[in-house]
């Protein structure tokens, strides 16, 4: 399973700017990193550069990729009940980590940014899956506390929770009755689309097994 | 599998206007429909209308989503080797067939646009996987020919030969040892989803079999 988890905390608190920073950092340091905004209020309109593209999703296509050696574009409508997991594993496939800009509700491990200046409570606690904070005073919750400029420590601390003890995903796939060997990215790809479609949201070292058979020709 | 159709013709032949129309009238037969598109020459530009996921884009996130209820955009890196299948089946999920524009190599079943005022043959043949000829003239080719504006024709032929025969993939899953069963669109993404990261891009209804376990607890 790709991790996944969710900056949040109040408008203005600088959740953005801690995004930006955990980015470049994470980056740095090899990570793939994926994010998710949610856009609550009003249509979204995009500029789309490829002329040819807008006119298909004009003419009511379901979804539109644009696609270059370099970048890949997608602008679609979202499938009802589409979940972060689904989201990640088959939208974002590929990325090592996913953080998303708000998100509060939601099982997702949650990091809380919060300044002095604004007076007010952290959005969450430990019982929202509050798992560290970010912020320029202790808010006394019982979980890791980083300043605010401290994204090295932070990047750390995600690191060594979510990505080192991730482990590669394990699959034995055979594929006409011969064993295949993937490597590690579609393993991860595949594994990751597997246990979403599924509604396997929870830890993967501790899921439950998963056995799939597509009948099909047999050498 | 989820169908995957080209649109092939020289430049100002009328793709992206067969392609107009070819998405309304699917789309107003009830089929969700998805295109692809290259870009060839110079960078993708996108004016992404969330600030904040741009700013994500820019400190180097790999891949940057933004979703509305009804809408989802994607801007991302384009993983290495990415096949028009892993494209359709990850990026595309839950579209009933795919249009592309362009695409002349490859292995998927073409539409040839052609008009007799560019006094030009065909682009490709029966043995480039041409299965229908787009004209005002008749080029000769052994197959289904459709009048420029006889769409309903071209679309009754596309479902007959793509949407009809396909048939609902079939997959059983098992899931800590207890059968489940999925419905129709999350079966037919995760079936996608497997043969085309396992490379299987033949016909799925003389595919291999394919076996998958991934290891983890039973009850």
């Amino acid at each position: 399973m790709i991790p996944i988890l969710s900056v949040v905390g109040r408008s203005n608190s600088g959740k953005t700017t801690l995004l930006e920073k955990l980015i470049r950092e994470l980056s740095a340091r090899g990570r793939r990193v994926g994010t998710v905004k949610h856009h609550y209020h009003g249509p979204v309109t995009v500029d789309v550069p490829g002329k040819d593209s807008w006119r298909h999703r004009q003419a009511g296509a379901y979804a539109v990729a644009l696609v270059s050696p370099e970048m890949l574009f997608v602008v679609r409508d979202t499938p009802p009940g589409l979940s972060l997991e689904a989201l990640t594993h088959l939208g974002l496939f590929g990325v090592d980590l996913v953080l998303t800009e708000g998100f509060k509700s939601g099982p997702m491990p949650k990091i809380a940014v919060n300044r002095r200046a604004q007076q007010a409570p952290l959005l969450c606690g430990p019982a929202d899956h509050l798992v560290a904070v970010v912020s320029d005073w202790n808010s006394g919750a019982p979980v890791p506390h980083f300043g605010l400029e401290d994204v090295a420590s932070l990047t750390d601390f995600i690191e060594r929770e979510y990505l080192q003890q991730a482990g590669r995903p394990a699959l034995e796939a055979l594929v006409g009755g011969r064993r295949v060997a993937l490597d590690p990215q579609a393993e991860a790809a595949l594994v990751g689309a597997i246990r979403s479609l599924l509604g396997d949201r929870g830890d993967p070292s501790a899921g439950p097994s998963i056995e799939l058979r597509i009948p099909g020709q047999m050498p």
